[in-house]
């Protein structure tokens, strides 16, 4: 049984990881803080929870953490990097901020200065469709971005034979900026609506720039667009190829790119968001434009879970040896 | 290990039941069966369901269901009790249609000529927390509908001190019309608008008041609304108190009525759709109205789960000795 | 031509005044005014109306007032008595606020010690279909509230013949509660939810009752929802009689109560909230439940049209001996 | 005053030309007729116009028509043109169907054979900020997609810097499938969900590229998809410039192009689909991906509107030599 801690519940993906970890088959949840709200029963925060998790919130303490086997970060970006710096060679950690995502440059530059970025080498991207190996290892895993999974994802599997430049249009629920505070995040504001934000200048299109380039020079334009949903991610995908290619070769070629795991989905119609949401799948379809030697390719996940929480899980399983669906066999909530 | 059987699997209850049996420790589903979509895997039809369940969906076959421990029934009204005529001898019967929960007269006043009213005093209505002695020993379980749980299960604490006619508006999402291709539940009809219909004469009408008179004579007003959400019923139902109650008084009361059902959760504060839909919960939350010595008592289900599917899980682990919860420790979809 | 100013254009209910009032073919908009965002363009709080209305936001001044031909207030409650207290004699007013809508004694109990409670009785209850021909000669408006102008409507043509207390089930759209930065309205809580807020406490009470009373004692129940929706608001009522009546003669009763009015619209259908947002129409249906006496009337209105801004231009109309309709052709917002 | 004719008044863009005519100053509408609910009056179909257009639907008769100064055809591809080719001669015409907007080849290759191809060089395509001057003597207006105005508008004040293919990723609400009773428009499938659909094969992809081709030889990937909303369309559209440009240089560019439109309101913040729904208005706003050199150039307009119905009533107002804005005074639907 791994004893695990999870630091900052009392956001979505504390949240989420709470509601994972609960009766995952071989995780007791021995600890959950947050910078707020400390002794409150977490239902507190969450009603939904009532009396499936009326588990005490504790302040965060390091020598608590120490003495477990696994503890997760939900905190925000700037913060989480605080507290790995002190305990990380105590104890395996799987981080879901964007703190141990990017080389020291790349973060400095789109985030602030970095508290430790001698750990940074040492941290695994922890996509594992990409990083199995590595991961299996890991003493501090960098929890990938939601909009950097899916764009991976869908991508990776063509990356040998697109060429030029890489043209993202995501599409996000309102669930991945949390539960800020902020106007444009109300109702009035959001339903019957859709605008686009961040254009080109969004945190995740460094990372996801940074992932791929380590195996092929690309450059990524990213515009990210905010849905009147609460949760999944849609990324529309144009790539250019070098000429005519077969649309039952490509097909065949991302089939067997990830015949062997087991969680993306491999689909031949278009998918859609709700029928990913609630899970940890990737679903991957795509197009060919042929009149233009161009190749569109989908791809969906729930940003709170595959983009997230749920690969969080998928990681701990990983290093930990358990079995890689364990606790992931997760039901769609369509409809 | 139950041989479970579940007929109907092209409606949105039969979704859920596989969903929910699929990994549910004591359940095999050895069949599925549907009046359309013959020999399609179920994924075909809940493109959600790719990799999950590509069982492929059998005719109905009456040998092959009495080969099993227990059958789902998720037919429409008028079509189940054809089965179920032929089959109820051989196996223990779950069913999810109105066929059996009403007397022979109010059936018939409401629904159609039924065809085999003998069998209707056989069935047990299969409310756990009205009826559970009965229904362990039940071979045929009348599965109740998503409004009358939902009501029922809000007034039944109550009972015995209110006194007068009973008002119940309820607010229903649009999965409990099911998948019918009807102009007024396309997405331009529903999304952004409210509506009530079948005012004061919808079927779950008759089947609230007959289960509650059993116990004392009772008058309902029953006005369904149509909710532009997927999942999740709110009922708010109006009761007269003869004198002047204590609020403290009513709490306890209700607390103490519940307080051995894992699946009603007793709220302080008003329970709201969101947080309970994806699980079995019935939330539960009363205010008074102390100048007109008014009970408002507010419940919330999920339509297709304790209003449904998960109710009939519940059944059956009942029915067969197993933990009430096991299979059915669900956590919420929110956010 | 009127010289119309409006105080408190930063909200929803201003916001929709200067969207009825720019185009009003009596009406030319003098002054607009608020106490935040002065000397901003009014698009810069609301983008939607780039290039419609770029007028800029004055401070609030006692004397620009006094030099138009009437002002609308839409001020939050309190503040809004502040400002009539000082130029009540100079100019008539059209307080959209709750400050002059209730006795001393009601305005205390239930929202705070009033300002100049000698003014009370010298304002006009401004619901048109109640109150025409005081309006005429009225100096200060009193608009009605939302939830208290769909339920009077409703009630008002049967109150004759029901007996007893009335139930009034309100569920209302999310810009009731205008643009206030609180956690319960951000889209991640409200979308996909639904939920009772304020039950038997909200402030709307005491209104209709109030306005009821006069004609025949009355208990009014009143439980307010908040629906998923931008807009709308559809209230649900119950009222007991004291025997069998026919629905022909209720629907003629019905039709006749209304005949003269041209913003009320008597529907043999049930109405919904979508064919009637964004006009000035209360949507008026009912049904019969014929077993228990009791009639069951439905209303639907724009929250912030006829239960606002329209409204209260409708009672300008009616002050200035222009025709009622004038610059009120409004169209519905379906689809 | 002009006599007006619509025909086709059974869908949204029927209804919407019925909501904008009624009330404009210039016209009469002295005719409506559908194939369908013939001698029904329209508020049958659409409730929402209920004591605001109770005129009964007549059948389509070519001399009715032939009386009229214009006739506007809501009718869906293929069945418009049947009828234009008995009527063209004799009466002026705005077709809002698909049927006179490409070449006869392109039109029979994305549509079918069509009856009266020599009258396709006499339509004017009838894009105002375009072709203005041609549409003042125009007989017979080809009215653009919904998804092609947004398009072009977004494009055409870059055209001459731009250059390689064009990628437009356009995302729709739901009302431009129209009343469709089909499975996919259903809210249970549509509500908190978004897809890509018809990827690289939509049918406006080669109206914008026929448009345009005009200009400048130009490659266009078009890529739609479905949002959870009733109205709007958000255009996101990469163009690469081949060399670096200034943003301040591009503004006063886009500016420029439309400082005489009254239509085309050109932001200096990003645009979002509900503060343009209700108008006329096209919204557009640009961002530089100085990396990469790419433009991405947002645009925004009401499907139903600017993208079929008041779009045709401005080339009305433009044809008959009334003020361009005349009866288009909308207000946005938001909040």
């Amino acid at each position: 049984m791994l004893h695990v801690g999870i630091v900052g519940v009392s956001g979505f993906t504390g949240l989420e990881l709470v509601k994972l970890l609960l009766h995952h088959p071989a995780v007791s949840i021995d600890y959950i803080a947050s910078r707020s709200h400390i002794g409150e029963p977490l239902s507190n925060i969450f009603p939904s929870l009532n009396s499936i998790c009326d588990k005490k919130i504790e302040a965060i303490n390091e020598d608590r953490l120490k003495s477990l086997d696994v503890v997760f970060l939900a905190l925000p970006h700037g913060v989480s990097m605080e507290l790995v710096c002190k305990i990380h060679n105590k104890i395996r950690l799987i981080d879901l901020s964007a703190d141990f995502r990017l080389s020291k440059d790349l973060y400095e530059k789109w985030y602030k200065t970095h508290l430790c970025p001698d750990l940074i080498e040492t941290a695994v991207y922890g996509l594992p469709e990409l990083n199995k190996d590595k991961i299996k290892d890991a003493k501090l895993i960098a929890n990938p971005g939601c909009y950097a999974t899916a764009s991976i994802l869908a991508i990776l599997p063509f990356l040998d034979i697109i060429e030029g430049d890489v043209i993202i249009d995501a599409k996000s629920g309102v669930s991945g900026a949390g539960k800020s505070l902020r106007e444009d995040l109300l109702f009035s504001e959001v339903a019957s609506s859709f605008r686009a934000y961040s254009v080109a200048k969004h945190r995740h299109q460094p990372e996801i720039k940074q992932v791929l380039s380590e195996m092929k020079p690309i450059n990524i334009t990213f515009v990210p667009h905010l849905l009147p949903i609460n949760r999944g991610i849609l990324v529309t995908i144009y790539a250019n190829l070098p000429t005519i290619f077969d649309e039952v070769f490509l097909f065949e070629k991302l089939k067997r790119f990830y015949i062997n795991e087991p969680f993306v989905r491999v689909l031949k119609n278009l998918p859609q968001i709700s029928n990913c949401v609630g899970t940890n799948f990737c679903d991957m379809s795509f197009a060919l434009d042929k009149d233009n030697n161009r190749l569109i390719i989908i791809g969906v996940i729930d940003n709170l879970l595959k983009g997230a929480s749920s690969q969080a899980v998928q990681n701990m399983n990983i290093m930990f040896g358990l079995k890689e669906e364990e606790g992931l066999n997760l039901k769609p909530y369509y409809p």
